[in-house]
């Protein structure tokens, strides 16, 4: 087998988008260091000059033009040494998504990416034009096909035939994670291989990037399709492979690995935008209460500042339960009672209000004060505020905007309410204790925007409400389909409708990082304007 | 000339996005009506069975089946009479942008989209397959070429060498507006015609959808590329054209267009989403006269609120002529004190901030208090809130997330500070009274959030700031071409500075409605996390 006479790095990097230098600076010195190792080939991820995805820009073309200047520098290290790095190439007006294959201080070969993805989060066909030449490339003594991410994703039998004549297929990546897309990954690269009988050098990018996040798991698959080497996934790796094999990472179980993409996402999120502190209003809720806890484990507790904004619906537990869980994280906690400043706008709007009954209008001003408070504390001290909402709440606008809405990044914005509670779970066993006090996992859900409100005053239950939602938002399943599997018609009618007409909140809401198979935002792409019912 | 002999109508309609059966009953009442005139062929604009841009609607299956029925039952409504009508059409898995060519109680033939945008605000590759074939089709005797849209904006020999054959050829579109878009389209048209030798019917949608304006300006172009006939813009329109002739309307000037623009947006975004009135807060300046005065231009002035929520550091002059533009515009005005409620913040935060100075939290929390008010009338009475803030403002992130920049639609934040002027002076000329009040037209711009605060302060004078945004927001020059174009090297940096760091805010601003040839929003995707600088 070819691959067993080369010595193979896997380099599984974190750029980030936009610092061009930067990211030919990570490029060069894991170059240095693969050399160190006598490494005769290293790869490295899609688009790793630019960052992924680096969006528009891709029409800068003073971006482009610096790009190309960095690929030829990192070339000029590349003695004794091949490696393969993605970058992006201008030809006249034609910009293509390309490996560059860089050996002895030149690059020697592009190879162009075929299919360019242009759903769900992708715009490639925004900015790239495809290739159709598929070619071998000859690299250390070895016949190589070098393809770009979506390639070897879809069927393609003019790349099948070149493929059964290499020795080796290299796939550069930045695929972004969803729960379960590290086995789908898998599962991709072993059918590809059995098409063609032909071992794969697959690395993907690690790391986190606004809404998306790039969860590794590099490796190298022999042609009977079993794994030789893998990177783990969630965390920069240069990973050797001599003889054909390497150390495999143990695989991550389904909670786990959301919880390591949120964690990474938040890491990488206030790391590149330089925020050293977040904070958290706490409400005593579980959804609070899992916030707090992963941005205390990526970003150390330290980091973490904790508000409690108790107003006079608030029940007891909201402060006490959130001081316990502090003191659990060891993260800073503060109180800033909100009673009378919502009585201050009670009386200013008492002349409009008179005579109408208490409700959402009087409900949000709450949750607005708290989001301006929040935000004092952001705007002062430049703490990044984490806003708390679920994907349940999201979806059917079960949230206040600017107030519990507010802030930079919404960490478990795309993490359905049922997940949320097997976080929680997750979380107390990793630590081995009670991080997130039991209290508030077994409490109702309720936002306390009134006296003993509960959620499922106004929601279905959230094993019947994440189904329906899964369905609708995920699947795009008419009303019809998700009643066919059992939901009463009158709910799934009442649901829709909310998810319909919570568009235009979804569109004012902050970031949030991608954990399902359809996130809000980039992803789903629906007119807030939109009489459509079915 | 063929077009002599018969009768065509441009049905210049506005749909509603989703709203499938609606706009199949406009399209059917149209067609009966063009029958009543004797009209041998009807043409409509692209798409407008689904309404456009549907955009992720186009992935639910029974949206497409919806729109598939639809148009069999236009079609049988057809009879002595031919109708084009721009819908969806599946085959396979392929789906396809169509003028469907209805006659005789059936559809004839399909004509489908070659050159689908994906640019700018455009998406159509995420949904659409293009076709190459490229045909005549007999229509009332006379051999035509239906295109849609793009495929006359592209140059394409296969087309040309068709068209030359046609006695007339026919285009369906759905073209957004931006300032000077009227002028460019008959351009294009124009060259066309000139490389075909062929009259063309153009058929323009007209209407608002979320952020786009569709300005209609339909017309017939004969082949010496003279305009025969032409429907106003802003407006729906059934332009009867007998023998080759028509109505011409008037030209429409620059501030007009775009007064136009902004007030079809906003009557359409209400109309559609069923709102009876808007809130707007009143600041004194410019930007909330504008505001105000549009609102009440498109609306009525009985569906306008006007808020006045003076601080302990409003001028006198911001309440006072907030009045005096309410009074002139007659529209309803309020006031709400905000002093004591900014007090009682300041109080709760006091332990956090002190030994701080005072600065942009402070202030921002003035503006969250208004945010907060405005929010809540909308809440309480179903007003839909304008924020106020302008293109450039926008730009460098002079605006109050979840304060100034809070509401449902940011009517003017694509128009330029210099723009807004120009747009109040012209209110008042098109009224032939004073409107805007001049005092607020004269006043040195300021946010009035500290004392004696004036934009200047803070940013470069706008007749600087607006050339470099145009130069970096609009046509991505890097800060060196800017700086030769004569703007000082250390104001450039600034204000591109700026630019980058405030794509977290513009990320979570509301829609605003598109008049420029670049938007923020869905016209220009760049990442947040981005340490590109050039």
């Amino acid at each position: 087998m070819a691959l067993a006479d080369i010595t193979v790095a896997l380099a599984q990097v974190d750029p980030t988008v936009g610092d061009v230098d930067g990211n030919a600076s990570l490029v060069a010195g894991t170059v240095t260091v693969a050399q160190a190792s006598q490494v005769d080939l290293v790869v490295f991820p899609e688009l790793v000059i630019p960052g992924y995805p680096p969006r528009d820009l891709l029409l800068k073309p003073a971006f482009i033009e610096r790009c190309g200047r960095s690929l030829e520098n990192i070339a000029k290290t590349t003695k004794g040494i091949t490696a393969i790095v993605g970058t992006v190439r201008q030809e006249g007006n034609a910009l293509f998504n390309t490996a560059a294959v860089c050996t002895d201080g030149k690059v020697v070969a592009y190879c162009d990416k075929t299919h360019l993805p242009n759903y769900d989060v992708f715009d490639e066909k925004r900015y790239f034009t495809p290739t159709s030449r598929w070619g071998l490339v000859d690299i250390s003594g070895q016949t190589m096909l070098v393809t770009v991410c979506e390639d070897i994703w879809v069927d393609d039998a003019a790349r099948d035939e070149v493929a059964r004549n290499a020795e080796l297929v290299v796939n550069i990546s930045a695929s972004p994670f969803y729960a379960g897309k590290g086995a789908e990954r898998e599962g991709v690269v072993r059918r590809f291989v059995e098409k063609i009988s032909c071992p794969v050098v697959y690395v993907n990018l690690v790391g986190g990037q606004d809404d998306l996040v790039f969860d590794g798991g590099s490796l190298v698959m022999d042609r009977d399709g079993r794994i030789m080497a893998q990177a783990p996934r969630f965390t920069d790796e240069l990973l050797v492979v001599e003889s054909g094999r390497g150390a495999v990472a143990a695989p991550v179980g389904r909670d786990e690995e959301v919880t390591e993409a949120l964690c990474l996402g938040l890491r990488d999120y206030a790391r590149k935008n330089r925020f050293e502190r977040c904070v958290v209003g706490l409400s005593g809720g579980i959804d609070s209460a899992v916030v707090a806890a992963l941005a205390a484990r990526a970003l150390g507790p330290d980091a973490v500042l904790g508000v409690t904004m108790p107003s006079a619906v608030s029940s007891k537990g909201s402060v006490d339960h959130s001081r316990h869980l502090a003191a659990n994280l060891g993260i800073e906690f503060q109180k800033v009672p909100i009673a009378s400043m919502v009585d201050n706008y009670m009386d200013a709007l008492e002349s409009f209000f008179e005579g109408t009954g208490s409700g959402v209008a009087e409900e949000n001003v709450q949750a607005r004060v708290r989001g301006n408070i929040l935000m004092a504390l952001s705007n002062k001290f430049g703490h990044l505020v984490l806003a708390t909402g679920n994907k349940s709440e999201m979806a059917v606008g079960y949230a206040t905007l600017y107030g519990d809405m507010a802030g930079g990044l919404a960490l478990i914005s795309d993490v359905p309410k049922i997940q949320v509670y097997a976080l929680a779970r997750f979380i107390n066993e990793e630590a081995g204790r009670e991080l997130i006090p039991q209290a508030i996992i077994d409490k109702p859900p309720s936002a306390e925007l009134r006296p003993d409100q509960r959620d499922d005053d106004d929601l279905p239950p959230y094993d019947v409400l994440d189904p329906i939602l899964a369905a609708y938002v995920e699947d795009h399943l008419p009303m019809d389909a998700i009643v066919a599997k059992g939901f009463p018609e009158a709910v799934v009618c009442d649901v829709v409708r909310r998810v319909d007409a919570n568009e235009y909140k979804r569109y004012q809401a902050p970031l949030g990082i991608k954990v399902t198979t359809r996130a809000f935002g980039s992803g789903r792409r629906m007119p807030i304007t939109n009489r459509f019912r079915e």
